[in-house]
């Protein structure tokens, strides 16, 4: 889609040349590099490196000029002072794309302002695009790319962000592994002396393996530019955006942090809105709804099936859906027949649907489910409490020397059910979303579900704000072109 | 406070005659009375059964008028068309006090609602009062008393709950754990047909173990007595409630979960507000916000310091508060150049204070806000990323055979340090909130804080909603009496 985007290259580098790391291994950039090395980045890594022969076992190069090859992407952890004439070096041996990790410029005030000018006067004199500074560094999971300091899971997700805060791609990993959620590529931007938000708009619209777009943003460089690119972007593939510039406080927060501009709370609002861009209020929100955006088709119409086997949560999600904007209505009398044969005599099932009390995920998740989307009476389906292990093991606690539960048969054929419902949004081209109180480390239907893309909130209210976010995302995919 | 309260005998019996377990395992009746057992109810138990000499090893007893004492408490797990005789049957011995698990009343229809009216005449009768039907049981962990059939924590919380729905005081104990956070007390009232959510709110009122009560509601069978009980509870302690029974699609749900009429949603919103009920739009929000008011003290007024290491969050944390009607104050020069001594070249002090890179709790967790909270130029502090062994787990994999961490030590030493965290809301009478995305079982100081009435929310945006409520549980508190 845009082969001519900087990024490409420095998210696909078929070689890496690293200058901040040494031996010792409390240092930033070794750490970084270490990383790396885990990862198992395919191509040749060049530590640049004045005195060291070696760094962490990989042979060390003074200066760029000893290179034997030009390498595709360099990346930089090195002291503010030193970040120019480095950035020289590696121009001058032909190094056209860079990675600078190193702080201290536009966000420490005037002399970093002017240090910053300097290294893009480098960068333009050379014809180098970079990444930064200031920033943590790029993610590709599926290239075995990662330059920032967190290690991050080895199956590549479908997400791909754009974060102008570092933390938001590397702390957030243990947050996001407790949900199943994964990043395809992921680029903190840092100060976006050259390359901006724009730019990876652009990119992670053109790249396949992200299904959605996810931005963090305490400001933007170029709103005009960033319109166009999220009109064009929005056509493809669901965008969302956290934006915190616009408050007094959250503005003058960023301005330490990124040393940008923010701009009026409104005026970005109705910026998004003009560009399709689903805008959410918390970091969490942009994960979690990004995840179901990016796994589950949008919502086509309003009305939504409701089923659980627990009272509570579906009068919470029921509740929820008019709150939303969504509808549960009441199902014809033929599809309350239908779902009788299926259904224990104290259920309720004109939805939402109340099993009352039953753990067979065979009926609750795919007998019931399969039955309501059929009818198309609903535009898509909700279900809490789809779980397996975590019970299971909870009462084999306390049945010990009573009953003895084959575990691990049971599971196995609860996942092997699940694989129907799995199916479901594909084949009714409508979506699916779960809640549950269980999560994936403890139950290992959500887990399956969760690895097979079916979103699973902690929480059933969540579940239905997944729902509004996709029920948008289908109004936005409507629109003309 | 109130001890004529029918719960006062539910919740503290000291002997429970238990009508419905059998020595069959796939019983509901009889993994209930394994789960009492198994939390180690010190009083005797009494099982009632037609024709077992045994049940689960205890003595069994044909009916109650062989018992060898009036039990305090009696719990049915029993058909639905036997109810009604096993009432009569606890009634003619003197039982005064019961727990009504079964379920097939009034949720269930016409037939259902004159069984429900036969066992509260046969209660009147004998001068009983009782909890249910259609209700999963009652906790009390601090009298190691559980008749639910799933297992609760050891160590009993501060957060007291009545709750319309069974599976929000059960299956959420998973979901609590994972976040620190347990009951004092819980009733799932059920159909209400005798004791409702007014009589649980009295009781919880004057229980010294519950510093936050918390409500689940579908309906209110008593609007008036409602909002004179929590007209008294809030003196003393804070209450939130989730209302899900005011919208349409909310209120249909409702009526097939526990055969109640709800109310319209404006008039439950003034009902609150004049009682001052803080009210909550889901499950996890009543019970981390819960958790907060539970243990911190209220926020006085609105001016926050904010406190991390990351950019983003506290610029996310910094837009929040706007968002929610809190302040962030930039601070005084006089604070600006205490916190100076304390803080890396880098960083920002002006609040937010932006540490930009620090892994010393000693100095985010303590020195920081202990110098904060010392000048009374704020009212509250939210500090976002204190970690520990997460870090380093993360780090230590890098590092294998290059630098060994001695890991134990190091979170040793971070705890005893963020001791005084703990003590500052106590000695400043001013709340801290947390935000982490290390969660307690990644992380030893999550759980620590946790562990010592800190909440450590999963999300900074999800702190500042907590110091909200904490603000307007500082304005209910201040309302003249």
């Amino acid at each position: 889609m845009d082969n001519d985007n900087p990024l490409r290259q420095i998210m696909h580098p078929r070689s890496i040349a690293w200058v901040g790391a040494s031996n010792n291994p409390a240092k930033m950039g070794t750490i970084q590099l270490l990383v790396l090395k885990h990862t198992n980045f395919p191509g040749p890594i060049y530590p640049i490196h004045p005195e060291e022969k070696t760094v962490l076992g990989m042979k060390a190069y003074a200066s760029a000029a000893d290179l034997p090859e030009v390498p595709d992407l360099a990346v930089l952890i090195v002291p503010t002072r030193v970040a120019v004439p480095v950035m020289e070096d590696l121009g001058r041996r032909g190094v056209k794309r860079a990675v600078i990790v190193t702080a201290g410029f536009k966000e420490m005030g005037q002399e970093g302002r002017r240090q910053e000018e300097a290294l893009v006067a480098v960068a333009r004199r050379y014809g180098m695009r970079f990444v930064g500074p200031n920033c943590i560094g790029v993610i590709h999971t599926g290239a075995r790319l990662n330059t920032t300091f967190f290690p991050t899971q080895d199956k590549a997700g479908a997400l791909g962000i754009a974060s102008q805060s570092g933390t938001y791609v590397t702390q957030v990993q243990l947050y996001l592994r407790r949900r199943g959620i994964a990043f395809s590529q992921a680029v903190s931007v840092g100060n976006e002396a050259d390359i901006d938000v724009v730019d990876c708009l652009e990119y992670l619209a053109g790249e396949e393996d992200t299904r959605c777009i996810i931005l963090y943003l305490e400001s933007l460089r170029r709103p005009r530019r960033f319109l166009e690119a999220a009109l064009r972007a929005t056509r493809v593939k669901p965008v969302m955006a956290l934006y915190v510039g616009g408050t007094a406080a959250g503005a003058r927060s960023g301005m330490s942090h990124t040393g940008s501009l923010a701009g009026d709370d409104g005026l970005y609002d109705g910026l998004f809105r003009q560009a399709g861009v689903l805008r959410v209020n918390s970091i969490g929100d942009l994960y979690t709804f990004g995840f179901a955006l990016a796994h589950q088709p949008p919502l086509k119409g309003n009305r939504l099936g409701i089923v659980s086997h627990s009272g509570g949560p579906v009068t919470s999600i029921a509740d929820a859906c008019e709150r939303n904007g969504l509808e549960v209505p009441v199902f014809s009398r033929a599809l309350q027949k239908r779902l009788e044969d299926v259904l224990p005599a104290t259920a309720s099932g004109a939805n939402p649907v109340d099993l009352t009390f039953s753990l067979d995920p065979g009926t609750m998740a795919v007998e019931i489910p399969r039955r309501i989307l059929e009818s198309g009476e609903v535009d898509g389906v909700i279900l809490h409490g789809v779980m397996g292990s975590s019970f299971r093991d909870v009462f084999a606690g306390q049945l010990k020397g009573l009953l003895d539960l084959p575990l691990e048969a049971l599971a196995e054929a609860e996942e092997t059910s699940l694989v129907d419902l799995v199916d479901m949004p594909r084949i009714y081209g409508k979506p699916v979303v779960c809640s549950s109180f269980m999560d994936r480390n403890q139950d290992n239907c959500t887990r399956f579900l969760q690895d097979h893309g079916v979103p699973v909130l902690y929480g059933p209210e969540k579940a239905v704000r997944a729902m509004a976010y996709l029920r948008r995302y289908g109004r936005c995919a409507d629109r003309p072109s």
